[in-house]
């Protein structure tokens, strides 16, 4: 035993856990995501800075709109999946630095008083978080199908605002029978890691 | 029970890990970096594109390099920690996407010909995998002090390539007694999740 994880964990959120192309009618209750989310906002962020925002798409209303800037080959998955969300990054998460950061308010005027270092670091820190949450729907015992093939500044536009930006859609629900694609390889650890 | 992952992992990756900023002496072992990977591999990227590239920096020589290229505050604990990673974005991870993407690989020229379209992929693939990376470094019981503070050009120059995005340095090892700092407070759901 390598990993202090156990086995079961193992599998559930990584070996056995695949990519949701196909979901049973089960609904994601309000309840499931909050537990996902109440476990995965303890994942680390720079200056704690938590960066990411999500939009649950419930009504009927939301998810046409929704579906018409996803790609070809996502629409039909978006339409049915129980549960789709919209993730974005906080390009004015400074405002909050302080109260998330106490122990060095000044981060804020110090590193992010600009616009460009802001996007910068809410990109990357909500993708950070972004995987936190897809680790987080598998936890939960449900199937994340992450989705980037969309119409971002459709997306933005519709949902979100000039201050967010979308970084990912995830359809959540449990998955039906055959719903992934067999597993595709992995890189060795040869190709991937090296030593100085 | 809301969550089908058990508490015990719970607590492990999320609740009760901490990012340390100290260590024990105790080593990372080649096996322990394998058995991550194995685990952690298994994230989905966009494609399968998995551009994630780590550099263990493991020989005294490399580490008085690095620790140059640190800021002031990451300088001790780089110096000190038993086992530190360069992680960066592979941006020519098009050349190995269709072994890793076989039921799609004209993917490869249809999305990634362009270098930019690249870049942006592997920078949010390879900080999706970066996360994942970090819960595996907890999964194998161990520490991880991410950061971002140092001098990305140098670190490119002088351990990557033109090819070859530095994203985070990780700190890996078991913590040492009062390693961390007290928890920040995290977002509400409220302030993070809207529901349309």
């Amino acid at each position: 035993m390598t990993l202090a994880l156990d086995s079961a964990a193992q599998d559930l959120l990584f070996r056995e856990a695949r990519t949701a192309n196909a979901f049973t009618d089960e609904p994601v209750s309000e309840e499931q995501v909050q537990a996902i989310y109440d476990l995965v906002k303890y994942g680390p962020t720079a200056f704690n800075q938590s960066p990411l925002r999500m939009v649950l798409v419930r009504s009927d209303e939301a998810r046409e709109r929704l579906v018409q800037h996803m790609a070809e080959g996502n629409q039909p998955k978006t339409a049915t999946a129980p549960l789709v969300a919209i993730l974005a990054a906080d390009n004015e998460f400074h405002e909050e630095l302080p109260a998330l950061f106490p122990a060095f308010p000044q981060a804020k005027d110090m590193f992010f008083a600009e616009r460009p270092a802001r996007e910068q670091a809410a990109g990357f820190n909500a993708a950070l978080q972004a995987a936190y949450f897809i680790v987080g729907v598998r936890a939960a015992g449900l199937a994340a199908g992450p989705m980037t093939g969309f119409d971002f500044a459709g997306v933005q536009k519709e949902f979100l605002d000039d201050d967010h930006t979308p970084l990912m859609i995830v359809n959540i629900g449990k998955p039906a029978e055959d719903a992934s694609f067999p597993r595709s390889p992995r890189l060795a650890y040869e190709e991937v890691v090296t030593t100085v």
